[in-house]
């Protein structure tokens, strides 16, 4: 569900099959691999979970001075496997570029499916749609249908092709799709509700593009806000009481509800983590939750591993505010944690401990933000959707501190908790790199000027010190050290007069 | 109701009787005259009703060369005649500017009257009025009320004279004054309503002004957003049960609507169209909807018609959303998708076919929003008020593609439908021109970049470099530019002396 | 509650026992000093309330040419201390940080206590205190606990320590906590209430920062936003039927209110003054409201002035819309409009009587939306909160008009009502002075640009005409100007060069 596309960017660490992309990468690496010309792994990557997904391919078997053993050889094969498998698939996209169109979209459906958890993945997207298969199957054609024409429809308004390849305008759809068959009341295969269905879900790219306006103001994604806005005017135009498209009834508590703390069911608080992870795609099956884990997994360790302490998070506040078991159990205490606990978790921040710490306060917010919202949108009948998820997120993703240990990553730089490690990694050397040169940069422009003021030019003095006071930040720097050089210029200018004149 | 005044446009190709204005009109039109020198008609208006508003007046007369036969002069007199009365008569603005203030007065609250429907002209305000008058006497006074206080108190707190004098002050004014006297339950001639109504409407401008902020970061106007604001404000503050200011009781829907689709009546939903248009103003006199139908012919056909086919859209909606036959006869499924296809469908977009497409999806769009809020409003014994129009169109604002048949006009530009198309036309025109240029001009940079590096100045090419990477955009072009130029200078500088050296 | 710190500012004015002071106030009023280097009194601070607040101390006890009198001295040592009470009591809070960190956390604890109110003064703090525990000693806990552990969640999150040390993180604590306590149903003294008093107080800083992040677009407060978001959320996510924290019931009003005339209570209509300003608190006792106007009085006689008005407005307004009796005596109709009142009246507008106008309009409007927002929450079974008066006052902060005797103060120069007064007179000063050296400079770059056109170097005036337009504001005549001066030094050169070539 993340920013803008990242289809530009060079898919990193496979150079085997691909000599296209061998040279990209080399001139990526460059500098590392001059650095360790031999290493039979040049770049590992580090990753949350433990796993390694580098590859070494031509490289390490080209292997110019070290003959690596076999197992090394099985590792590296094996790595390259999962490397093409798991975080975003960029190779598997690069190739699906040349592909027939109907593939192509097929592939951007099933991204769109996954996106709704973050993950830009083809292949969680493929899981997703068993678990959605097996819990419930005119649920599924729906989100299929909703994901489909979401995208199509964002084709057709010619939005940005990265954007639509990674399934940002997808996952919208899906969740339309979905939740209107969830919360229909004409009960299963009735047919005429893939109308609004496709109605809504082509209607999505328009309110995500109007959305993402506002939003880039302050560098947030839409999450599924155009998701929560199109189903909530679906229900709430509707209602309960309609010819056409009746929704389940749903109404405000108007009683104590009956909890007795002895009848607690420990084993199905268990299952009810695994079903509030189901519950992002308003799935009750644990086994479907159980799946969608997987399908995590399968892209990055991390977003599962908050997930899970998402959904045990959205439990406990659960039984922390006196609720009833019922709906603990059924997970919608859960799904809006998960979704906040991954945002945060690694997601739009760099995972250090600190923001996993923020993580799980804002999923703890995000479950009491959940409780509150229900209650309020039963007075109109509306479910909570993911308003307490979207909420909450926009919240900690404004919130500002002076510590450089949280850091924000630009929308664009996006990808996936991983990838965006590495990337604040390679961001804060270089920043270190860079603050080093300056302050040599610095000091050597000090140094020019208070030889320069040893000079008499007191008029040219008096108006660069006019232009620092009104050109502010770069701008003022700049011109500041252009009006120096020109002074350079004239005393070469003048030089070159009198060593002419004394010439003659 | 659109964005800032536009007074100081000068008014177009009218030249006959305003002879100041002549000059600046030649000013204007030269580069086209002087192509065309001889024709009779050197700029005609093209519109969407086929309707020719241009005027020749004196030029045409003064015919150097061609001698225009009787039947042009005719057409000549018409068509100058029908600029004096439609688009946004300027020439009469113009002329009002000299006048006595109460008459200027009067032609700010005829304007505000017609801006509601966007239209900025005191004729059609005129009708307007007649119109309310039809319906009913008490409404009209208090929507003259409502338009003469928000001028008046625009006028005490400073605002922009010429949006004040466009009626964009005077808009919500009314419809404040309108809609309170409709939904009071106190019956009609209960003359202490007149109190809240000038205090309301005397807010207005504070409330358009503060919204304006808001908006105006991504180019919106407010729409009808202050009237919605401050109606739903009276209306809640005071409620049903209240001893001085009863609202009419609005209740949610709590069973299902008896529709018998046998009983549907054909001519009352045709008549359900012109109903919906005069709703924009609380009527539901089919006669009023005609009346304010021909206000819109007489500034803009391209936004009566529009007008129709949202009103034609929202009563469509209706049917489909199986709301109750009574509903879709007083016009409540049409006025807020008439103003929202008049917003999109030429007025804030250049009227293209992609654009009139995406009018009547936002009209559809809105009809859809209109079931929602109403149903969410009247949990509160709200009506829905304009808010559906309001966020429909703001959606459809804000919403961002790659097309480039879809432009968004400025807001300082936007006229009325007609002239923002001639606006399109001369941007797009100039566009090319410049991007022609541009083209050369970066040619012969890059030409002379090329040659400059052939030198070996190594220092001076080097923080050049570098401030092409620290400044960006235009500051780091233009500051480059100078850099060269400065060379430039220096070989000039060095040339003088050297030649100098070589005569001595 | 004003926007963010201002403790890098120099304490003023105080200069007898805090030598190290007394040179940074020498170079502060050094200008001043020098043009009136023997006057005993050299900076006296004017303030709306007639109250003198300078101080002389020593540079009067030192007295070079004048010997003051008794009377004099006495009436300086008065001002003297006046000036540490009163205000923001800079000079104590100078002294207080180097102090031990308890003792900082006690005075950043009571200067939140009283910026609920825009007060930034401990003083004003403990007296508030004071009122709260003759309340109610389980509220004033609860107050205090929300405002400690407010603060100290900010330190942990490492906000701004200037921000922190003003009390602007405390102040929505202290009402999450004093509001819990108050709109509980579990009784006093239910000690369990403190857990989600502890959690919410710890949000605050949170939800704060991201306010601020987006208000800041606007240059806006987030007053106390942040207190509104947090108590609703934990009273709708828990509700009146709820078995860990049950919260009272608050119903939508159903029937007309009993009201006769007759049976006004005059002397209990006037004691709602004082109540009102009580209820900013949750307070209905009026003894603790005139203890709050003591605490105002302190610190800001205009505040104090202002907030009287206020309540007596929201009186008036709420027996204008006929609201029950007992809600009018109980303050319900004055607390909103109390802040309201403040915040436009001085606070965050310099005070000019067209200011004192609006902050008068901005309470009336202010009643009539604390009326409708009043019904709507009740919906939810949620109290108004002080949401009237965030959006109220956000409105007025929004305005905008070309008259220049409203002036908003950039958030960063908020301190209280009579500085910021010296500010703008200041400020006016400034720009008229400015104003004039502007005039004076671009005569003079005219006059040197005229003498240029004379000369016929073509081609580079042709590249800064074009500078010209595409440099927009500063940047434009910055690089202007110094194209002007390369012209300049050319000329130097080559007049060096002819001169030296006549010389030969």
């Amino acid at each position: 569900m993340p920013g803008p596309h990242r289809t530009k960017d060079i898919p990193k660490n496979i150079s085997s099959f691909y000599s296209a992309l061998t040279q990209e990468l080399a001139s990526t690496f460059q500098s590392k691999q001059e650095q360790q010309p031999l290493m039979a792994n040049p770049d590992p990557e580090v990753s949350g979970g433990g796993e390694q997904k580098a590859a070494q391919g031509e490289n390490a078997e080209a292997g110019k001075s070290a003959v690596p053993t076999y197992q090394q050889k099985a590792k590296a094969r094996l790595l390259l496997l999962l490397s093409y498998i798991s975080g975003d698939m960029e190779v598997f996209a690069e190739w699906m570029k040349k592909q027939f169109f109907l593939l192509q979209l097929l592939d951007w459906v099933l991204r769109g499916a996954a996106q709704v958890m973050f993950v830009n993945n083809p292949l969680s997207g493929l899981v997703i749609f068993a678990g959605l298969i097996l819990q419930n199957r005119w649920w599924a054609l729906n989100g299929f249908v909703g994901t489909l024409f979401a995208t199509i429809s964002a084709l057709i308004l010619q939005q940005s092709r990265g954007a639509i390849a990674a399934g940002l305008y997808g996952y919208n759809g899906i969740l339309v799709g979905l939740l209107m068959a969830v919360f229909s009341n004409a009960g299963d295969w009735y047919w005429w509700l893939l109308l609004p269905n496709i109605v809504m879900s082509m209607t999505c790219p328009i309110v995500s593009s109007a959305l993402a306006s506002i939003n880039s103001r302050w560098d947030l994604p839409v999450f599924t806000l155009p998701f929560n806005i199109l189903v909530c005017l679906h229900m709430v135009a509707t209602g309960h009481y309609n010819h056409h498209f009746p929704q389940v009834l749903i109404q405000p508590r108007t009683e104590l509800a009956n909890i007795t703390w002895a009848e607690v069911n420990v084993a199905k608080l268990f299952t009810a983590v695994p079903v509030g992870i189901g519950q992002v795609y308003g799935c009750d099956n644990p086994w479907t939750g159980g799946i969608f884990m997987v399908a995590l997994f399968i892209s990055s360790p991390i977003t599962c591993a908050h997930a899970t302490i998402g959904s045990a998070v959205g439990m406990v506040s659960g039984l922390a505010l006196a609720a009833p078991f019922e709906a603990i159990y059924f997970g919608l205490w859960g799904y809006n944690c998960v979704l906040a606990c991954i945002a945060i978790g690694g997601m739009f921040y760099a995972l250090t401990w600190q923001v996993h710490l923020l993580a799980i306060t804002c999923a703890f917010f995000c479950a009491y933000l959940g409780s509150a919202i229900a209650n309020v949108m039963s007075t109109f009948g509306l479910p909570a959707c993911t308003w307490p998820f979207c909420l909450s997120a926009l919240t900690f993703l404004l919130f500002t501190t002076e510590t450089n240990t949280i850091f924000k990553l630009p929308l664009a730089n996006v990808a996936y908790p991983e990838r965006n490690l590495r990337f604040f990694w390679k961001l804060r050397k270089k920043e270190k790199l860079e603050r080093e040169e300056k302050e040599r940069d610095e000091e050597k422009w000090r140094a020019k000027e208070q030889e320069l003021l040893g000079n008499d030019k007191e008029v040219l003095r008096m108006e660069r010190m006019d232009g620092k006071e009104k050109g502010d930040g770069m701008e003022g720097k700049q011109i500041n050290k252009m009006m120096i050089r020109e002074e350079e210029m004239m005393e070469v200018a003048l030089g070159a007069v009198s060593s002419m004149a004394e010439n003659v």
